[in-house]
């Protein structure tokens, strides 16, 4: 798939007998071809709302209609890239950028911002999105593709996962008391916000879907003397869980199931589910309400964490292909159809957009100081295809593409509930010497 | 359509002549009847659930299945009466005890409460209920229908409701800071808790959707010195809230316009809603939001403050009947209708579900104070229908049957939003002797 960059290439359509004649005749070819190229790039640049850059074509030839105010250079290397990036640039720009086939000069993150600005709204007026939006709830997370989907993701490797998360591995949006708060202390107050915010009681028992690599369960059992039920389907993440467990002498507090959440068996006191949501699939809601329902005491509390979307839309083309398969980041109105069949009270939503964009900013910043180790372990297309996720998720979360929902909810009828949300706030978490949340 | 209750009416089937053979056969014809009540008043106790209530007839004749844990008895006073429950008790059972053929005996409400927990589940199995969802979303809140149900309920006369509303005349939720809390401070506090919400600077703009009273839009003004434009279509409520303005010094900073939210012209920087989507039916939320989008700035905010239930579901019959013509509570996913065509994030949710039931509490110990007042301002009729209605209230918001949602939302790509939502809790209320807004 990757070519090699040879620079000015599409233009030499003759051989090389230089008689005046043929020069001028393949001058005027070349600038005819150049008229159909730009015409194609204009379109294109028109097509996803016109952002203010400039294309750069293999033979130094510049299309832009922002000279004087564009943020970047997009650099095309070659006539094949040029093509497949105006077929589909949702698809192929990743694609194409990833193999280095296209190099963008200038700020990564300014280009991003740039294009992600008028992306969207000229996406809900494409017809071509709206005719597939029926097609988005049908991708398959049954049982055999939900594990395959999530081995592409999350069994790539620990090693690749710590040269950039927090030392306790939380791939989710982290909670910053304060902008500055580092990443380290943010996971942590993250951890305990989500503790407060479940009402953990010493002696409950607690059910996670979707552990990730085990942090908010062992943060639950050693802070708050909960006994937790973790379930993951990555074999790397729960072998990770269970050496940490062990390795903190909670193996008695938490017991980490390399399994399914529609296989949670028992009865808890609280359900949490953090950054699973993404990869469960709309279709599967009511089955996840289902499994809630049968697993919460009367009394029990839950929350769920999921990236969000302000309406439903599909995840675009090429995070979809070579990210996260599987991944459909839901609306809040399709996160009530867990919770509307079985009469649960939705009794906070809390919006951490903005932490997100800060959460990916220090991954990203992680991410690039690691990113030679990276390109020894993998190679540089896979480098590059992170660096572009990773920076793609942050401006996307920076200008509002992507949110950020913390769902709390209880039973209809269950009145243990805090009287007001304060406590939340009353006690610094651990992380800023806050008290430990058994005391 | 009253009746008097007359003692024991319905038995006296044959006249006055007192043969031993008439007797025996009026007995056995009696029991006969008497058989076929029972069956009826058991069919319906057992398809609403079977609460622990006993039936006491006219004649003194009791049906129970819960003698020793019965929380109260039902007096039906005759037999139409009967008849009407049993066809319908959830439309018939408020129209009888309104004109007193039906007394509870014992508290009214352990009664409602001890109803109201078995009814929810038993509805949800009920198809005819289900059958009727569909043209539920249909009830007609065009303009003039608006105008009519709003009058229906708000007109009624601001004498009415200054017996057992607090000083400032806020018919929605209150906040408490603490269940112990006053209702006039709660109330305070409500309206503070709204305005730190919507982030309310010095000289911002604020349009306010069915205003009430006026007691938010005043607020506002006085206490965050913005420019408020209050609409609401109840004459009766913008007059009191014009003079209310008028003897504060207001009159240049709140104005009041007697006209339909549909009406809202100009441009703001928070737009709030308080206790008005109850209203506006289903079939109008994209056009509410319609206005929202072509009323707020960029960098708005707004708040929608609404009653809500977990699961769609029609307003009880007798509630929309005699209460609330043309009201229907959303769930959560329907308001959700509102925000998405537009791109709107919603920033946060809160359930004031106990905030609601202790508001309840408040107004119908004031109401009870008040009752003959009442009573002789209209009739015992309308004194007991809105007895029924507050403590019915009261008792759905405490058993989770109804929610209070408090959603806050601005525009996707606005990052000028509170970082946390710890500045909601740092200092008192005003209420409670914390700063004013403006300082």
């Amino acid at each position: 798939m990757r070519q090699e960059h040879t620079e000015p290439s599409a233009i030499s359509i003759s051989g090389g007998i230089n008689y005046p004649m043929l020069k001028e005749r393949r001058r005027r070819l070349g600038s005819r071809i150049f008229a159909a190229e730009k015409m194609l790039v204009t379109r294109m640049l028109q097509s996803i709302g016109d952002p203010p850059v400039q294309i750069v074509l293999w033979n130094r030839q510049v299309i832009s209609n922002h000279d004087g105010r564009a943020v970047a250079q997009v650099l095309i290397r070659d006539h094949g890239a040029l093509l497949k990036l105006v077929s589909d640039p949702e698809r192929y720009f990743g694609e194409l950028y990833s193999a280095q086939r296209i190099e963008v000069q200038g700020n990564l993150l300014d280009f991003l911002d740039a294009a992600y600005r008028v992306w969207p709204q000229n996406r809900q007026g494409w017809s071509g999105k709206k005719l597939l939006a029926p097609f988005y709830d049908t991708r398959r997370n049954d049982l055999p593709d939900a594990r395959r989907n999530i081995h592409h993701h999350y069994d790539i490797g620990n090693d690749f996962y710590k040269l950039w998360l927090d030392e306790r591995m939380v791939y989710t949006c982290a909670y910053f008391p304060s902008p500055s708060t580092g990443l380290e202390d943010a996971q942590l107050a993250k951890l305990d916000h989500i503790c407060r915010k479940l009402c953990l009681r010493p002696g409950q028992k607690v059910v996670e879907a979707g552990c990730g690599w085990g942090a908010l369960a062992l943060h639950m059992a050693k802070h708050y003397g909960v006994k937790v039920t973790a379930y993951n389907i990555s074999r790397e993440q729960i072998t990770f869980a269970r050496q940490r467990a062990h390795a903190e002498g909670l193996d008695g507090q938490v017991e980490f199931i390399e399994d399914d959440y529609r296989n949670v068996r028992g009865e808890f006191d609280a359900f949490a589910s953090i950054g699973m949501l993404e990869h469960v699939g709309t279709d599967h809601y009511r089955e996840l309400g289902e499994i809630i329902n049968r697993s919460l005491k009367d009394s029990g509390r839950g929350l769920i964490h999921t990236i969000g979307l302000n309406y439903p839309r599909p995840m675009d083309a090429w995070t979809e292909r070579h990210i996260f398969p599987g991944a459909c980041p839901p609306s809040l109105a399709q996160v009530m159809q867990i919770f509307e069949p079985f009469d649960f009270s939705v009794l906070d939503v809390e919006n951490l957009r903005l932490h997100y964009a800060k959460t990916l900013e220090h991954w990203l910043q992680r991410y690039e100081k690691n990113v030679d180790r990276v390109t020894e372990m993998f190679d540089q297309e896979f480098a590059r295809a992170w660096r572009l996720y990773l920076a793609g998720s942050h401006t996307a979360f920076k200008i509002g593409g992507m949110q950020l929902f913390q769902v709390s909810f209880a039973r209809a009828g269950h009145n243990q509930i805090p009287w007001t949300r304060q406590y939340l706030y009353e006690a610094p978490y651990i992380s800023l010497g806050g008290p430990d949340g058994k005391l």
